[in-house]
């Protein structure tokens, strides 16, 4: 498409990392003694068609990177290469695939697709996720709100497969806690929707126009919250922000200029854990072979044309950077990795899900091969991993971590707080969210403070509208 | 699995007879003089997973029924024998087959799934159907329920891409025209969901519980309708059912023991058109070979092992007949093939559009093969085909139809009211509704004096409700 940039995703970039390094832990310990784990790793483009072209290799009886795929119909006659997959990131991407490995039960573990409806083992049996379903983070959304005393708010979320099963869980949750919803606004999923630019126009009319509602959830991608944010600051709007997992931790939006006065932004994160080895396997990436991994060309490419920016300024500049730029800067990559850079731009939960679903998948693999020759890759079938991969009990951070009966492991959320120190925003871990119990856990007093703290932003605004809002939230019972 | 009945659903077998009907006609005529339309049909049994294994199949260079399918993974250096692909009904299912078809852009053509989001052209680039988005339904609905003076009503919906966004697309409409929606049920897609009677249930007792509510939408797969309606007979419930596309027409539902104590039935259908030459195709079925057709060869079974029950009952046992006892009674089929009880069947909404389906297809051969040679199949590529699709008009019942923009043909709709006549209910043809116009047509003074007459039915409820109603309209503005 002429005129449209190449988005490199740092972040997503950085999960491949993860997943490598994960596999490469396993193949270096004595986990499966004998057994190397090979991998292939495709980009989707956050696209359905461009992951099924990728999925649709995995059903091949040979290496899925051949460039001829062939595969019996008769499903039970013969055993597919892979066995298994890791992804992918968006709900929407993920479920298309799924319905396709679901041809041969070839286990999928995502490591980010939190939609609700993943859980529905009818329709997505060979499914599993290394992550909590929505249903937790909407529900932690509207306590975290309930709590802080506010009970009129607003919801953008991106129109997909994510945006819209959230924006029907967290109703049902906000219903329940007496928290009324003054508006919803959904925006096309694609850039290349000719009406976006109408739609963006039009949330943010509503924020403005609905000075009533201080408090604003946002289920949206990245690049959404990127447009919206640049033009709230513009307009000096002031707000609370509700993130939601998949932007509540983004580096590159909390380096947004001038982005404290966009108000409070609080969010939800996947629990993270331990990641330091990956820390180690980051400071050490210049040392590695390189020349099969496609993304980490690309991304010194970038670097190279980058190379002139200042360091605050890389993470825009990549961002921006078009195809034609690259071509042209190809052969500069005299540069260093900036592995201070990858280390800043980490958003934890995403690391510590992708490692988790590499180490599910080796442990289910060692129970696999424990009576049987493993060495012959058709050795076992996909179907019979997943078996066992459903079973599979791990030890994360001295914690026992499992898939419960819908193929969720539910690890909890980190709620995050964007704080300004120095004058610079900084991503902060104010509580957990304990899914079991329903409730907030604290580190120390002083992250107790900032929580309920949240709760004076707004309060004189919520007094005034307080009878109003009770009055409806009756009227409307049977609604 | 064990003690689950298989479901031979009468309604879509003629579909695929009509398809066939419509392949015969076109082949036996001199549209595509030179060229001969082949087919293959398989069963989805409304599935989503048996549908992709069909699906992969046609990406396949060769035949799609050979058990071995090869492809290249670069999409552009070959061309796959099936040039375009009729189906599915059930939205869901649509969806995730275009997800696949899209790597070849192969055109697919559904004669039923109407689900709005497939009006999306970046989600699925290759999809047209031959019936209007379910916009148009429910805003015709809306508009009904308005004008008939009700606006208190329940809806009750398969938790399914189609019920779904259809109960969404409700929910704004009824805003539009101060309808207000007292209750939304949503009733698991699958049998095997072992929350189904349960949900069975709990929409069951809102109904009893909520007296106030006199009319309710319906949304739903034929099979829930059965199981609702036949609960409701037993426990006297008299409403007003508003009936969408997928069961305004059938006839197994309409055969209910006791159904015309249910109350009013008034529904929507797909607009019909002429098919006077498939009554002609079904009187002439038993004449022509069928030793290919697997579902005509079971609808034999079908008839032998029912061969011992009245006419009337035919339907019933047709769908209650197991898979054992059809194994039992194989070899007996010295049947006749019963053609009065087809044509009973029919709905003809959906016949209209499955010739539709072909017709278009058959025009596009035309258009695309008037400057090559075709008799080689590979002359042309699906994508090419699929450009020519989009630009075709064909003449239907005198009047000039073609596909939008956005791949939906927009026929508009009849709508049906159920009557009782002779004691035995019929689906007759009230009105039509037309998309551009917003408007209903009658025919006739009798049926649009049937269409007023709708009003009466509950004007004494809706009285005694209307300021209430009133008053929460207004306080819920916000939301």
């Amino acid at each position: 498409m002429p005129g449209r940039g190449i988005f490199f995703e740092i972040q997503v970039f950085l999960q491949t990392l993860a997943m490598i390094h994960a596999i490469e832990m396993i193949n270096n310990s004595t986990l499966l003694s004998g057994i190397t784990l090979g991998y292939e790793i495709y980009d989707t483009c956050a696209e359905v068609t461009k992951a099924m072209g990728a999925a649709v290799r995995f059903l091949s009886k040979f290496n899925a990177s051949k460039d001829e795929v062939e595969f019996k119909c008769n499903y039970s006659d013969y055993t597919p290469r892979v066995k298994a997959v890791i992804g992918a990131s968006y709900s929407e991407v993920t479920m298309s695939v799924s319905r396709l490995l679901n041809l041969q039960l070839i286990p999928q573990v995502s490591q980010a697709s939190s939609s609700e409806i993943l859980s529905d083992k009818i329709r997505f049996p060979s499914f599993l996720r290394t992550v909590p379903s929505d249903l937790y983070q909407t529900r932690a959304m509207a306590r975290l709100i309930h709590m802080s005393g506010w009970n009129w708010i607003g919801i953008i979320a991106t129109d997909d497969d994510y945006g819209r099963f959230a924006l029907e869980s967290f109703g049902i949750q906000a219903m329940a806690n007496n928290v009324c919803i003054a508006y919803k606004e959904m925006l096309p999923a694609f850039l290349s929707d000719s009406t976006i630019n109408a739609k963006v126009n039009q949330a943010f009319e509503k924020i403005i126009e609905e000075t009533r509602v201080n408090v604003i959830v946002v289920f949206m991608r990245q690049f959404h919250v990127m447009r919206l944010f640049q033009k709230a600051i513009e307009r000096n709007i002031n707000k609370v922000w509700i993130a939601s997992d998949n932007w509540s931790a983004a580096v590159k939006v909390s380096m947004i200029p001038y982005i404290k006065r966009l108000g409070t932004v609080v969010g939800f994160a996947f629990k993270s854990g331990n990641i330091s080895t990956f820390h180690d396997f980051l400071k050490t990436l210049h040392a590695k072979p390189m020349e099969n991994n496609k993304f980490l060309n690309e991304y010194m490419l970038l670097l190279s044309a980058c190379a002139h920016v200042k360091d605050q300024e890389l993470n825009n500049c990549i961002s921006n950077c078009t195809q034609e730029s690259l071509m042209y800067k190809a052969g500069e990559n005299n540069q260093t990795l900036k592995d201070d850079f990858l280390i800043a731009n980490i958003e934890p939960g995403f690391i510590h899900s992708t490692m988790l679903a590499v180490q599910t998948i080796a442990y289910a693999i060692r129970e696999q091969c424990q009576d049987r020759n493993c060495k012959n890759p058709f050795a076992f079938a996909p179907w019979e991993l997943l078996e066992k991969l459903k079973k599979v009990k791990i030890t994360d951070s001295e914690k026992e971590v499992h898939f419960d009966a819908k193929g969720d492991m539910n690890t909890g959320y980190d709620v995050l707080l964007w704080k300004e120190i120095n004058g610079q925003i900084e991503i902060t871990n104010m509580a957990e969210y304990d899914l079991q119990k329903d409730d907030f856990i604290f580190p120390d007093e002083e992250k107790k403070t900032d929580f309920f703290n949240l709760k004076r932003t707004i309060t004189a605004i919520r007094q005034i509208w307080i009878t109003a809002i009770y009055a409806t939230t009756k009227l409307t019972g049977p609604l």
